[in-house]
């Protein structure tokens, strides 16, 4: 199976697509002797900012509020491409880089900020308590510009050389869907709350 | 929405689980600078390591062969934990971080470690043709023990504090479901070939 073979992208609205799509981008932060790691963070996408959230007491939010150069990366995998040979098999997916530094918001900009999170992650709800002053202090916000992007996406139908197309074995893609499943009520809800339309238009495609 | 909470998991099997499920491992890597990255890589799990592969021309694979520490992320979204606050809402995920560093592989354990590999991307086949050497050698192989990790996992009802539970809007869970489509036969596909069985039991959940 190949290296992920893609196309370098750059039509920033499959870019803002793809991050309309991810519910998480993996960030790098560094520890105290230099060595890299990658944390998971909830984000969103608010026209030309990522935003990101945590517990101001992670190690993650500490790090990225020092402004410390980083890069935030989104990839949905779209599905397998089943090629004759093992070498040009690989995958469909999306993936971007972004790079950058965050910065913490603070105030009505934080509000809104989580506000806007709250609608990327629970589109259409807007019946959830909004955060106490306690929650919110204990909440991180921080955000990042979308200037400097890598969008990669391999797409389309296996490759293979002429000299394999004539292997009797099947070639093709094998799609991979991310769709919503029926809502589980939660055991402490009252009887007679139904689910909220709202649910039910849930784009599918979120990963 | 709250940031990303979740119970710190010791179970190796719910480790060995997720891998198992995930296509990509996020990876950290430095640039000249010492600046971090997170670049995706097709990642499989075999046995006590995680195998990565890519074209041994590309910038992360040259950083990895160092055997320079890093870090492989894999997560995977199960759901959105709908609740009654904002600040409660969060996602259901798993997610690993895997420490340590990259060892090349060569010769027959790199072959054993492509096969290895192919097997985890496309379980069940093996009519591909195997690599040439031409292949081989454009291929970066690296393994890494799975020794020192944190794996977190996000699962259950929504948590909501006892003031909340009143309120009268709906609470629970939305699942996020990963399964494969109907296959997409190559547009060079000839005529009687038919999808191999093996494909409609790759397993759903893999993301």
């Amino acid at each position: 199976v190949r290296r992920l073979p893609a196309k370098q992208v750059h039509d920033r609205a499959a870019l803002d697509a793809l991050l309309d799509a991810a519910f998480v981008v993996h960030v790098a932060v560094l520890d105290d002797d230099g060595r890299p790691y990658v944390v998971p963070l909830a984000a969103a996408r608010d026209g030309d900012r990522l935003l990101v959230h945590g517990s101001t007491a992670s190690r993650v939010c500490t790090y990225l509020s020092t402004g410390a150069p980083t890069c935030a990366t989104a990839t949905i995998v779209d599905g397998v491409v089943v090629a004759r040979s093992q070498f040009e098999s690989s995958l469909h997916y999306r993936s971007v880089m972004i790079f950058g530094s965050f910065e913490v918001l603070d105030g009505p900009a934080k509000q809104a900020a989580l506000a806007k999170l709250a609608q990327c992650l629970l589109p259409g709800l807007s019946q959830a308590r909004t955060p106490s002053a306690r929650e919110s202090a204990a909440t991180a916000m921080l955000a990042m510009p979308i200037r400097e992007w890598s969008l990669k996406v391999s797409a389309g139908p296996p490759d293979d050389v002429a000299s394999d197309v004539d292997l009797p074995c099947w070639a093709g893609v094998v799609p991979l869907r991310h769709t919503f499943g029926e809502p589980i009520d939660a055991p402490d809800l009252a009887s007679g709350i139904e689910v909220p339309a709202e649910i039910a238009t849930w784009p599918s495609g979120r990963a």
